[in-house]
């Protein structure tokens, strides 16, 4: 049916709603954004900067990566990735620079700040303190002109464009493309896994009439740090009371929180921690919790009620291609309570806590 | 008015029942525990084995932490510790030995290994592998024929007895003061301070009153790993959907779920992080909140729809005094809602993922 045919069937006022929220689609960001993903990352994978930082970084035995918010959550991703390659990775709590004033002995790590904008102070004071003590620091940022790209020896540029949308969709997978290549772990296949994953958009919105608030989001390993930034696209957009977990932490203490009716999202890759999630799964259910995924796996999808199948890739890929779907899930959950998804309540985009 | 007399008033069903709700509260085991916190620290730090693990952490410049649940939090509480002495302190994700068999090169590394009752087979597979490097290695757990006491070169006993109740409290304060020690943090005064906010039970008993489900609960610095561990007891016990998050996460991002009526409880104490705290308060009562507090500082109290003050003390001890009155809180949350403090539905007490 053509829009004009809808227009005379219904009141002036109803027509100029339509017209109005078909604008506000066509000016959304942050769908565009979304489906930026597999651009942006295939332009990481074909810069040469990671390939430099990478030499200084992997000359170090110890990881310190400095990061707040979405970024954090990629640095998590990072964590797993150097530390199954042999270096122990550590995640800084940025405030004990700036208020603290602490100077833990950097002199035997590298170190890798985050941040989209490049404008946050706690961050770049970490670098600049490391690269006094004359360890190898690189930045990763979108913005080439920012303190913290000043801070660091070496800049790797995620070159997203800019991100308008004040949720992180872009410029989290394509940090995590970028730890992925600085770590020296296999990423050819990262722009497709992702590209594919567009496909679940409208499974996402059937998944997100299951949610009820508040939901616990659950992942183990690689799939870890995809739950954590999950839980926050939900919960700065949607305004849901999303709660990420560990699951082997959740199986200890929060699965009280299962009882009947409870909500849990639960994202799993195959790969060594498969069996453990489609056993929590299970679990759930028989507790009388309403179970879902998003998963690469068939069997965890029908242990759950409801679930967005990925395609299957290397473990660290095809988790990552999780936080896609996961997007849409919080775009959709964003509009069913009506807000506008570029713009959640009282969020600003450049975190700059000291 | 005597219990007999009370007794005659009332029918034999009343009286019996009455009975048997003293019977089990002389037979709650957690109250005990809470209260034998005090007499539990003393006797850490009495105790020498802290020494000769410092000495042999120390001398390493990345201090590598791997534990679960409580312990996990009582590690967290270690970093802040660490890194303002000049360590970098890494926390481990267990899994990443277990299931993926990572080798992380821990030969610059000293490493220490939590678990109350040393059966975490994860948490001893770190300290194992750790000790086949030639790493230095440290236990902290109450039972000295365990598992992971076997594994580490240095064992610190906790001695706290038997902790019959599901829920971690005396084990937790315990190993937080070891680590105290062990970092070589003055911790003379944690006695004292936990056995002062011994006497806040009746105000926690208020606050509980004013709790609503779901709970933020929010810290920053040496707060935050109590805020971790005042939230995990919140949902184990009370099944309260208590969320932490650390200040300078939360005013940039889940800040979008204090919405009007959301609960707030700020863990806050005087030191770098009391002004930003104060701050959170009050932009979360403009934005409509209801906040609380477990504090040491009066003006926090005051900016708070209502708060639990304890005595002021040097920062880090400050800080975990509070744990008293956040677990007198939970109780208070579990008692209202039926539960059995001592069994809470679903849990067990023994941590044994792999």
């Amino acid at each position: 049916m053509a829009a004009s045919m809808i227009g005379r069937a219904r009141s002036s006022s109803t027509r100029e709603r339509y017209r109005l929220s078909r604008l506000l689609v066509l000016a959304e960001r942050l769908i565009v954004e979304i489906e930026e993903q597999p651009d942006v990352a295939r332009r990481v994978l074909a810069s040469r900067e990671p390939d430099l930082a990478r030499a200084a970084v992997l000359s170090r035995s110890l990881v310190y990566l400095a990061a707040r918010g979405s970024s954090d959550n990629a640095a998590t991703y990072g964590k797993y990735l150097f530390e199954t390659r042999g270096h122990v990775a550590a995640l800084a709590a940025p405030s004990l620079f700036t208020l603290y004033q602490a100077t833990p002995d950097l002199s035997a790590a590298a170190v890798i700040g985050i941040s989209q904008s490049g404008a946050s102070p706690d961050v770049a004071a970490v670098v600049r303190s490391a690269r006094r003590g004359g360890a190898p620091t690189v930045a990763i940022t979108n913005v080439r002109r920012s303190p913290l790209a000043r801070a660091a020896r070496y800049v790797v540029g995620l070159d997203a464009g800019p991100e308008r949308s004040v949720a992180a969709t872009k410029t989290f997978t394509a940090t995590c493309v970028a730890l992925a290549r600085i770590a020296g772990a296999p990423a050819d296949d990262a722009p497709g896994a992702i590209e594919a994953a567009l496909a679940t958009r409208r499974e996402a919105e059937r998944l997100a009439r299951q949610v009820r608030d508040p939901l616990a989001v659950v992942g183990r390993g690689y799939g870890y740090p995809i739950a954590l930034e999950v839980a926050l696209k939900i919960k700065e957009l949607a305004g849901v009371w999303a709660e990420p977990h560990s699951a082997a932490d959740f199986a200890h203490g929060p699965i009280a929180l299962a009882r009947r009716g409870a909500c849990v999202l639960i994202l799993g890759v195959r790969g060594p921690t498969i069996r453990s999630l489609r056993a929590l799964a299970r679990d759930l259910r028989r507790r009388g919790a309403r179970v879902l995924a998003l998963t690469d796996d068939e069997a965890l999808a029908d242990a759950a009620h409801d679930a967005v199948l990925v395609a299957t890739a290397a473990e660290h890929v095809a988790a990552l291609s999780l936080v896609v779907p996961g997007q849409f899930l919080a775009r959709a959950l964003t509009l069913r309570r009506g807000r506008d998804p570029d713009r959640p309540a009282g969020l600003t985009k450049v975190t700059r806590t000291r």
